[in-house]
């Protein structure tokens, strides 16, 4: 990849980029303010830039005159980058420089990790939990008639030294035309027992040596949406994934309106229904894209919310929404993919991952698996904020675990304009301290539509480190703008005028909308100090933090943490999974050692029921505050906010 | 019950009788000979007998003259016995009194053995694999909101020591309602394991305190006739049975042909869907019958020959029939009764009795574990004679079993008037050596339409003992009579003539019906021979006999020595256990043992293809004879025989 160096003035601040990427996108990055209001898609014409040296492409605009180019002015949000640049970006008035130590810091999303497979290979530990075996049987004689089960089964004594295995239904069923067909030259699959001395079961017997095409799907069942990776268990790789919405979506946007369908006469058996289809789309749509049968689908596991396992389960989760919320079962049992509605071939294995209790599901265990938190010496903390958020903290010790009553403010519930991660959110923004004018960058570049999560904690940290909202949320009321105004008592700032949106209407961010957002953040971070507080640890001896959930990915870490939504800890601590949950279905599927570990990390995790923990309340309303009450909880912030101000 | 005590003369055999019964019976039971045609219906008037003194009620008939009733005559077969009786057989010329012992001997038929449900309790066997547990469970609330599964399982290991439990799908998809529904107070039906540090599977739960009804069936799939027993749990009885023709039959009347039509296409779903449509109309019916609901029967066992096995679990039976004989398998996995089709609540297991080859099914196995030979120290031959026959001989170290190809001469098929044991099939005959005239007694008491197995063992017994045929089957050619003939070189004789019959034609037995039946016991006793031999043992160590099949019931055994169908053994030491099949698929219900016993016996058991066994050849040449080439075998017989001649 070709990159550039790209040098900001006045600020000075150095960024490398890719070629041919947009320069506005390299400001953003960069955490230098340039007007903007259109989110980039060049309709607003204030991201005017002077390029001092080097080359962009494109930039030009019928909002700059001939003058203007002449002069080295381009729109920020056309250029392209060509090569090294010296970019300046015109200030209205003389400022004093320092105050340009007021612009964002150099944006920092977290350190992605991903699930290692060449180390789990290295460990010895990639052995799936579904094997195959090639056979050259002897064929039956007047001396030798065994039967097809016995012949195969003490074949496999002998040459592979397996034991204590068991023949289902079937396999029983396709055995004698199978070993026939094939001259008795065949490939067994054999299912691993979890435990030692368990049984290990031949689920599918084909004729030939197909040892060489194996695989498994492990599918995350969201609330909102659903995920599917096809695994070939001989290599590890992924060759096809998926996503699609949950076709539940319609019968109600969060858990609880969903148990409340399921509730109604028909409801859970519809609820089961689609999100089978939903599930089954997604396998159909890999399998096709990967050019594989469905009859070398071996195994398949699946990790859910509580929720949605029972729904899946076709479980009545009527009580998981009633105090004292308790969950039908944590452990569940094997069954057999077609038995869930699931349309794989009848042999193959379905795995639901346990849940801890009815707020800390299979997805977040997934997720501990997968990030193998559960084997590691550092104190850590694993947050998954999607349509809800749970926290996990611990080690390879012990584990305590909690669901945040945080709400849907990170997916954009609960704020004005508030909205998922998709097209035309302001996903980026940053501000200028004295004509308060915004930056506002959306995804894909067009018109904003409103706002996702990402984009609102980058919002309400810039607002808060500029000194344009106090720690209680409030606008501070002695600034002067046209932006920033009181409807019906509530303060609110206009990010972009009607004419410059997507939906005709002014897009504002509102103190109602700051408000929920500190409560969300509040939650979280309560509920951290409240687990830490019942295993007598504190907030600042944690040694890491993970990341889960779509939501993630965007998130500036450091203003994650100026608001007070994660911990302060050095950045380089902060990993982001993305989805842990299907991370962890997808480990299952690699090896068996997860489905034994899983049940002793159970054992070793304890549930809290926030709502239950008395100190919780008193950490809760110390949280809602920005970023705290106690501000030497965030030592980095504290001196940031004294040098600027 | 009132008897009597009934004096034959000139005979002066004696026989107690039970008040009210048949007076030609009697003579029958003590091998005392009337003349009688037509079967014990009254028509022939042949049964003439003289009271001497005592008391009976009818007898008379047109076919006796006022004189004749004067002077005591009655007609036996519609004489009911009210008192005790001195009865004279009138005997046509005078013949010598050593003569009488040329008549048949007492009758006797085995001992029957029926399973002892007392002994199984005393020695505490009386543990079914599903149990029921009550469990007033405590109420979850804030502070105790294990899941559901979670709860009952701590419970079930406090209170009652289970360990290793785990939950079944449907268990699960009932258990929030039941839970709640009942205030926590319900019942948990436990299925055992079969090893021990097994798991055990909690597999059904109900409101309340259930623990007082608990219910299994235990179900016998004969290729001709199924037959089902609804079992207490509790108490071990049985409220309920019922039998019905194996739907099956309209596809063909022995294994053979079932399996042809299982090859053709559709041909094995269809005889699958005929038997469980049998199944489930016996278990309907007996549910109905005992009142119980169809939610309490917690288990099934299933036992039948190897072909009606593997087209119960839709297992293509076509290698049964075809060299080398391989069986798709000898163990089935537990399963659940309604994926067999059977018309039971899904959590219903369904036990399926392992077989040792194509030719030793189920229901041969059922049969060991149900008569115990198993656990004895006695070497014994077990001998179930149905559309095949099979033996098994062994004790408890050893056991070997091979099936006859006997054909189905016991069941009247390859017998000219052959029939089955139902009404109008002669089931008893003697003869008059000298005036050869029958004594023929039929199932009903009406005119014949045909002979039975047990008749025709009777009859050919009979007349070899009187030197009417010799031991190669053949009529004495001295004899005269209009009831011997030679139709094209075949000798016959006349067992009723077609007036006396419900069929319009002559009923006769033929050399050829002779030589069938000598094939088929000499089939049976060469096994036992045979596989006496392979172990290093001879006939004459043999401890016991135990009869299985519905066939053995009624035959004469001291006359199925006399044919060299059973070692010559003390009578004593022969028992009839009936349907074993059927007997051993309810102890498999009562005691938990036998699953995990009959693994092991299987483990013991040494099958033997008789047609690849060199020395079967010879033993079968040998026993083609009445009873045998070596007539030591048969010592007490040789000494009748040299006494009589």
């Amino acid at each position: 990849m070709i990159t550039h160096k790209i040098t900001f003035l006045p600020q000075n601040r150095e960024i490398t980029f890719a070629d041919g990427e947009n320069l506005i996108r390299a400001a953003m990055e960069a955490g230098v303010h340039v007007n903007a209001s259109c989110g980039g898609e060049g309709q607003c014409g204030k991201c005017r830039v002077i390029i001092e040296s080097g080359e962009v492409e494109g930039g030009l605009s019928e909002r700059l005159s001939a003058e203007d180019v002449e002069e080295g002015y381009r729109l920020a949000c056309l250029s392209r980058i060509k090569s090294d640049l010296a970019v300046r970006i015109p200030v209205e008035s003389e400022v004093d420089p320092s105050v340009l130590n007021k612009y964002s810091s150099i944006r920092r999303t977290a350190r992605i990790q991903q699930l290692n497979l060449e180390d789990l290979k290295d460990r010895g530990l990639f052995i799936p939990p579904v094997e195959k075996r090639y056979l050259d049987l002897p064929e039956p004689s007047p001396q030798d008639n065994l039967a097809d089960t016995s012949r195969l089964i003490s074949f496999l004594k002998i040459h592979y030294q397996e034991h204590r295995l068991v023949v289902s239904l079937p396999v029983l069923r396709k055995l004698p035309g199978v070993l026939r067909q094939s001259r008795f030259k065949t490939t067994v699959t054999l299912a691993r027992p979890v435990v030692e001395g368990g049984k290990t079961q031949i689920i599918n017997i084909q004729p030939g040596d197909t040892t060489d095409r194996n695989f498994a799907i492990a599918i995350d069942i969201g609330t909102t949406t659903v995920y599917g990776q096809l695994i070939n268990l001989i290599t590890g790789e992924i060759p096809a994934e998926y996503g699609d919405f949950n076709g539940q979506i319609s019968y109600g946007e969060d858990i609880i309106t969903r148990i409340v369908f399921a509730e109604k006469p028909g409801g859970l058996d519809k609820l089961h229904e689609v999100v089978t289809q939903t599930i089954n789309r997604i396998i159909h749509t890999i399998i096709k894209e990967s050019g594989i049968s469905r009859d070398e689908v071996s195994s398949v596991t699946l990790a859910g919310n509580t929720t949605m396992t029972q729904i899946l389960l076709k479980v009545d989760p009527r009580y998981i929404r009633r105090s004292p919320y308790v969950p039908a079962s944590t452990l569940y049992p094997l069954i057999q993919a077609v038995d869930l509605g699931i349309d794989l071939a009848d042999h193959t294995t379905a795995l639901v991952y346990p849940n801890v209790s009815s707020f800390v599901g299979g997805d977040i265990v997934a997720g501990v698996m997968g990030s193998a938190i559960y084997l590691s010496d550092l104190l850590t903390l694993y947050i998954d904020i999607g349509t809800n958020a749970e926290i996990v903290i611990g080690n390879k010790d012990w584990l305590a675990c909690a669901a945040c009553s945080a709400g849907p403010a990170f997916e954009g519930g609960g704020i004005q304009f508030g909205m998922r991660a998709t097209q035309g959110a302001i996903e980026y923004f940053s501000i200028d301290p004295y004509t308060l004018e915004p930056m506002n960058m959306t995804i894909g570049n067009v018109r904003p539509k409103g706002i996702c999560g990402s984009g609102l904690i980058n919002i309400v940290a810039n607002m808060f480190e500029m000194g344009i909202i106090n720690s209680l949320g409030k606008f501070n009321p002695a600034l002067k703008s046209n932006r920033i105004r009181q409807i019906d008592g509530v303060g609110e700032y206009v990010l972009a005028w009607k004419d410059e949106t997507q939906i005709d209407r002014d897009i504002v961010l509102t103190e109602i909308d700051i408000v929920n957002l500190i409560r969300a953040k509040g939650a979280i971070y309560s509920g951290c100090q409240t687990l830490l507080d019942e295993v007598g640890l504190s907030i600042s001896q944690l040694d890491r933090i993970i990341l889960a959930g779509g939501f993630g990915s965007h998130v500036d870490i450091e203003q994650a943490m100026t608001i007070g939504l994660l911990p302060e800890i050095d950045p380089d601590k902060i990993t982001y999974i993305g989805n842990g949950s299907l991370m962890g279905a997808r480990i299952c599927c690699l090896t068996n050692r997860i489905r034994k570990d899983v049940v002793n990390t159970m054992k070793k995790t304890t549930n809290f029921e926030l709502s239950e923990t008395p100190s919780y309340m008193s950490h809760y309303v110390a949280a809602l505050f920005l970023p705290h009450t106690d501000l030497n909880l965030f030592p980095r912030l504290k001196q940031r906010l004294k040098s600027g101000s």
